[in-house]
């Protein structure tokens, strides 16, 4: 009898070993459909087994109950059982620690890497892994546009992070995808910005990059606003319509097939047209899915395509050292050969807050 | 001149190695003072180099300059460049992924664990960290306390871990140090319950174990309440003041010197003589400090000793599947020879909501 789906036979076979051995949670999620925060899967030529402790064992056995997933209950040594008999072993070695590498060679398995098949497997989203991200980019815009009208003169970056965070927690989220960046005034021009103490003035730009969790997988959107307008932001204002033309170009002339390098050099090329190149100072985009930072990357060096099904950023930016930072974020998916974005409720042009 | 502390030296001494490497976030705040979420430490018999990008040079120059720590700009090569002339380096094994193990074995370096040396430092907390782990721990009490007047009918746990969550945020918390657990009803009969969907209904028991960080220590502290007495619930409150009096036992009983299976068995001796030893299902506790699961560990087979400057819970619980759970959980540090909780806020007495 079959048991394997098909993107499992398909990851099996990739990896080139007997079986394969995953503990990290999200890639077990991955595999089987059934989020533990610990347990272990073994994959091998028959069947796809997870292995959970007591807390989980009656949920994992509802979930996957019927399916072609095989659920036993047990620890480390239930999956060593399993694996008994076979000698190659493949492992995610990003994910894996030096002290379960150096355990399992002890047990006399020869080790290689299915981070390579795993991850090529995970480029392309298939419709309920769309609908799971769609889902999170909604709750994240909502969550957005429920706080926007609280923000005050004198909240701190920080307030302000952990209220959005609590809203996208209300909205149903399961928890941030990474750490809310929150930038007030001149912070903003740090792209990856430790959100702090600083606290809101009139006529602060303000820069929010955040995203939820919603059934494993990651929302990821940038929004840039000025609290007020104080007249002094010219320069702001021009910038800003540079990185948004940047951000819609991407949308509308990146198509399947394109690499990487190629997408990037959309944004890219705009903006350094408008002398604004050098301060573009990170990657146009990268994949989203059951962790914040997937494939495809679309940076300078991206030889891979971007095919249907796959789901990353367009997040173009400009940042003057102590001055302005912009950049403007939507989740993204290729479809029928074309951009899609998941960002359907919160404005893209510059908003006054 | 002498540019190690004296800890380093110690670590540094115990490891065996000519020189540490280390890539793990809070193993180098541990090491320097000094988070970043990006980085590296080398540390040889001469110096103790944090290696930062450039998001963190400046404050990492700022925070460290004049003293023991040498700062430099730079990424992984520049880890490699420092190593170069030695043969023997080690790295936290359970902290370092495959991916980098054979990258160093690759370069040609003889590769030892030096977790060992960096647990039996990370066992005595100094007097800063002891204030870090207070203030995480007042801070957690202050939120526990604001939300408690707020809990309504239908509240969903998640709610409620939301809340509680952005109120220790607002209160200076940097973070949760775990995933808070609120549990209502029958679901607290699960020690590890997940966090879900399930409301707020009048006379239901309610668990909350939780936790902040602050400076990047952790607090952990687990209350359990009645949500309206339904007066249904005279066998909760007969085994909730055993569980009280087996919590408060250890902070009278236990004193330095005595191993973490003597300590746990203060409250399991007394738990069984009261018939409710088989329902205590785990340890009695465990260290706290830059992570929240650190040691000692004190539990049934805890052969270390629990000494002065050590920081741990005292969490005794009985759990009867299906109906109740009730835990009482202070973080504690031991203090010339006898215990000294860091929980000065919250009651432990059975609070009626």
């Amino acid at each position: 009898m079959d048991m394997l789906a098909e993107n499992l036979r398909k990851i099996y076979a990739e990896s080139g070993a007997e079986a394969l051995l995953i503990e990290q949670d999200f890639l077990r999620a991955y595999l089987t459909g059934f989020y533990s925060t610990d347990g272990f899967v073994v994959l091998d030529k028959d069947f796809c087994t997870l292995i959970v402790d007591s807390r989980y064992i009656e949920a994992a056995q509802k979930s996957l109950g019927g399916g072609n997933i095989r659920v036993v209950e047990g620890v480390y040594k239930t999956a060593i059982e399993l694996l008994k008999g076979k000698k190659k072993i493949a492992a995610p070695y990003p994910f894996m620690n030096a002290t379960r590498y150096l355990a399992l060679k002890e047990e006399g398995f020869e080790l290689s890497d299915c981070m390579p098949a795993l991850k090529k497997a995970m480029l392309y989203k298939n419709e309920k892994e769309l609908a799971l991200i769609g889902k999170a980019c909604e709750i994240a815009e909502d969550g957005l546009l429920s706080i926007l009208p609280e923000l005050k003169e004198g909240m701190k970056e920080k307030d302000v992070a952990g209220l959005l965070e609590y809203r996208m927690c209300l909205l149903g989220a399961s928890g941030t995808s990474f750490d809310t960046i929150v930038a007030f005034g001149e912070n903003g021009s740090v792209p990856h910005h430790e959100t702090g103490e600083r606290r809101l003035k009139f006529g602060d730009p303000v820069l929010i990059d955040f995203g939820c969790k919603y059934g494993g997988y990651c929302s990821d959107c940038t929004r840039t606003f000025l609290f007020g307008d104080d007249k002094k932001h010219e320069e702001f204002k021009k910038i800003y319509a540079h990185v948004l033309k940047a951000h819609e170009l991407v949308k509308e002339k990146l198509v399947a097939g394109m690499t990487g390098k190629e997408a990037d050099a959309i944004a890219r090329d705009y903006l350094e047209n408008k002398n604004l190149g050098k301060y573009f100072t990170h990657s146009l985009g990268h994949g989203i899915g059951l962790q914040i930072h997937e494939y495809p990357m679309l940076y300078p060096r991206g030889e891979e395509k971007i095919e249907n099904g796959m789901v990353f950023s367009d997040e173009p930016g400009v940042y003057i050292a102590g001055k302005l930072g912009i950049r403007i974020e939507d989740s993204v998916t290729m479809k029928d050969g074309k951009v899609v974005s998941f960002m359907k409720k919160t404005e893209r042009n510059l908003v006054i807050l």
